[in-house]
């Protein structure tokens, strides 16, 4: 019986019902359209998937009205589905059962600052550019950068991290408290505001990563950091990844509290010197950047480029003033632009796995053996510090054979990387693009999955067909 | 009618029936025990709640065991409640609607230490003594440590912590993977042993902190830290404790990284001198420990030494030799045993509220100010990097006036560090103890748990009567 309402939404796939229709136009007046430009605008992220539209869309300016347009779509069981920037790879907006798309775009004001806490409490459609830009002059920052402008409401829901987590930790460890809006249009904040609490289940991880199934976040308290005393990066060129690699491994062993290390291979650095207009050796190449004090970035440096020459460094550039710091990190953060631009019109399937990191390097290795021969060009880059590393399919999307060809590739990275007991997804999610791996991941932790999802959504009406397979 | 679900376990508080009793006798022979003294040490934690004791005792050696159990008590809908060192202390071991008991002493095998990882996986009896001992000839170590010799189970069924999490964080940060049993006797496993993923929602954190309710936990696999280059130790004292906690706060603010942070009040250290013969100045004390390379650790000190002298510090008297860094964090964590040496028979009533860093001076100085008239002694303890602090109210239990002033004195405090967005337990845990400030703190989220723990066990079999109201 249960099973029957997850299954229902598909008959759901209906329409916008003209009352459901009047009574948000009422709502929301000029906020709320139909026009064929928005809908189509909400219905995609980046990356290869298809345009699903929804049947209207509802730009939102506060919780209580989000509760409101939840509620009468409950009474119409009409799907709702959260929309931060359409950056999203995995088809996350994607409207596969119709319904009604809450655009959180206006949603953007920063409640509070709390430099004595390290904290901040933001509305679910602040960027995290946007975010930085306002903390700034407090001496403070939000480090979980993933690529893209995205909102941090977004991230929160896909459960994002990015360069950083290395040393800081991805929304999992960065959110404190949630404000949303459960499926039957309640209010509901997940916790205080203490750094710690053992009281009640963790409805606040609960929430992070569920990507608005289980309820649709409207506010944020994040955990700050102080801007670091001294910050230094290095870019360290190799003749093979696997080396690369191999430093990194060691570098993590050894508890080098690095702030981030990536892996771009030589097609992404080829990408990037073009895109971005930099001069880097064309090599597997190592971007550290390290945080702390004058003295202690020093010793990380120190100690890691004498590491590096254990592990066959070519070279170790270090690149300790801001500008041309910035200057790197721009380029690896656009590397996704970088090597879009390697084929006119094409799209990026980005793979996403992760893995123990004393399973990288097999991993690696076994992924370059079989990706020698593809008919279109790979890029690889890794935040390869947390054992997380991406492929970019430089994909025609039209094109099926080229399709059919990347969703193979993906499967068998995906199969390597659970064989090393790693994940489908280190920082992407799920969406509806890797929906079909969830059981081979959770085998029956999948049903307590579907369990909680039935409990806190039993219409299913909170962006269905997404992280959970529907049969 | 999903109400009537959870609160109907009160009826099956009827004993063993005894075809349940012949089928746990015929599974684990000897190791099946309704002896008297059995059922009453494990009808009781630490603390001054009574005991409730169970109706038999299952000492298991397997994870696939305890999915035999639970599918028989399911069979005949009786309580089933996990226990591991009885060191609890909210009364979560007690078998307030009766039941079976399952006594994980025996499940103390570490499965597989992977040093290249920095992780470990264990079953969930083992104590995080035993865990730390075997792990220091590797040079590792797992850094969570509440007082007593508490099993890595129960610390996840609690979402424990202790005195090193203001730099290594809780359980919640901690624990990569569960192994649990479902309430229908399935066995699952939460997540993979890569370091992040967004594959679904987050069963990992589900479960730890939901004190056997949702789910009993049988294996535990842990993140794992390099034992420090260097550690040092200092102990401060102050005139007056809003001067020791002003430093606190500063330190934090200013992000030094320090691994441990202690407050002790005057009372405490009077306790502590007595019980650990240790020769401390009668004062408001901090211990401070800092981990790091050797200049790291000398700067940390060095710079918290400056600040004091800021903050009216009496003395900053260092101890970098093992010997007596031991000597003084040995004491740390036997004040639970100090304090109630100071009264014979008494128990500690120990409160646990955790508030933002912020309202840490203003929330215990409204404490004092409040129990200066207590007609029992109070200690106070802090891990004040975190927020969180106990006031230990030494009572005698079968002392009904003074059973009343502590829980007027606790109500209080609960109130006051909610009205400033704390949380009225840091680290305990709800048990039974906690339970009426459930609604208090959280609001409507109180539902979402429900549904949730209806969802995952709708006989509500798995501890009953714990962390939730049942009307």
């Amino acid at each position: 019986m249960m099973d029957a309402v997850v299954t229902s939404s598909r008959a759901l796939d209906r329409g916008l019902p003209a009352e459901l229709g009047e009574s948000l136009k009422a709502l929301l007046d000029r906020r709320f359209s139909v026009a064929a430009a928005d809908r189509e605008h909400h219905g995609r992220g980046e990356s290869y998937h298809a345009t699903r539209a929804p049947d209207a869309v509802c730009y939102v300016e506060s919780t209580e009205e989000i509760a409101a347009i939840v509620r009468l779509c409950a009474a119409f069981r009409i799907p709702v589905i959260a929309f931060g920037a359409g950056t999203s790879l995995e088809g996350h907006v994607g409207a596969v059962h119709g319904g009604v798309c809450i655009d959180m775009s206006r949603m953007n004001a920063i409640l509070a600052v709390r430099p004595e806490d390290l904290d901040v409490t933001v509305q679910a459609g602040v960027t995290r550019q946007q975010l930085n830009t306002h903390l700034r002059d407090a001496g403070l920052f939000f480090p979980i950068d993933p690529g893209g402008e995205s909102t941090i409401g977004g991230m929160a829901a896909t459960r994002a991290s990015g360069t950083n987590a290395v040393r800081y930790g991805t929304m999992r460890e960065n959110v404190i408290s949630l404000t949303a809006v459960t499926a039957d249009g309640e209010i509901v904040r997940t916790s205080r505001r203490a750094r710690k609490s053992s009281a009640g289940y963790d409805l606040t991880r609960l929430l992070v990563g569920s990507e608005g199934t289980l309820a649709i976040i409207t506010e944020v308290t994040l955990r700050l950091y102080g801007i670091p005393e001294a910050v230094s990066a290095a870019v360290c060129a190799f003749s093979t990844i696997d080396d690369a690699v191999s430093l990194v491994v060691a570098v993590i062993q050894c508890g080098i509290p690095v702030a981030r290390v990536e892996l771009l291979d030589t097609t992404t650095v080829q990408a990037v010197n073009r895109f971005s207009k930099l001069g880097l050796k064309e090599a597997p190449t190592l971007f550290f950047e390290f945080h702390g004090t004058e003295a202690g970035v020093r010793e990380q440096a120190g100690t890691v480029k004498a590491l590096g020459a254990d592990f066959g460094a070519l070279d170790f550039t270090a690149a300790s003033d801001a500008d041309s710091r910035n200057r790197l990190w721009k380029a690896r953060h656009d590397t996704h632009y970088a090597v879009q631009s390697l084929r006119p019109s094409a799209k990026i399937w980005s793979t996403d796995v992760c893995v123990p990191i004393s399973a990288l390097a097999p991993c690696i290795h076994e992924t370059q053996a079989d990706i020698a021969g593809a008919s279109f060009p790979i890029s690889m880059v890794g935040h390869v510090g947390d054992g997380n590393f991406h492929l970019g399919l430089v994909i025609d999307p039209a094109n099926e054979r080229e399709l059919t060809e990347a969703a193979a590739i993906n499967d068998r990275l995906v199969r390597r990387a659970l064989a090393l007991d790693g994940t489908c997804t280190g920082e992407h999610g799920v969406g509806t693009g890797k929906i079909k791996f969830m059981r081979l991941e959770h085998g029956p932790a999948v049903e307590m999955m579907k369990k909680v999802k039935r409990a806190l959504d039993p219409l299913n009406i909170l962006n269905p067909g997404k992280v959970l397979p529907e049969e």
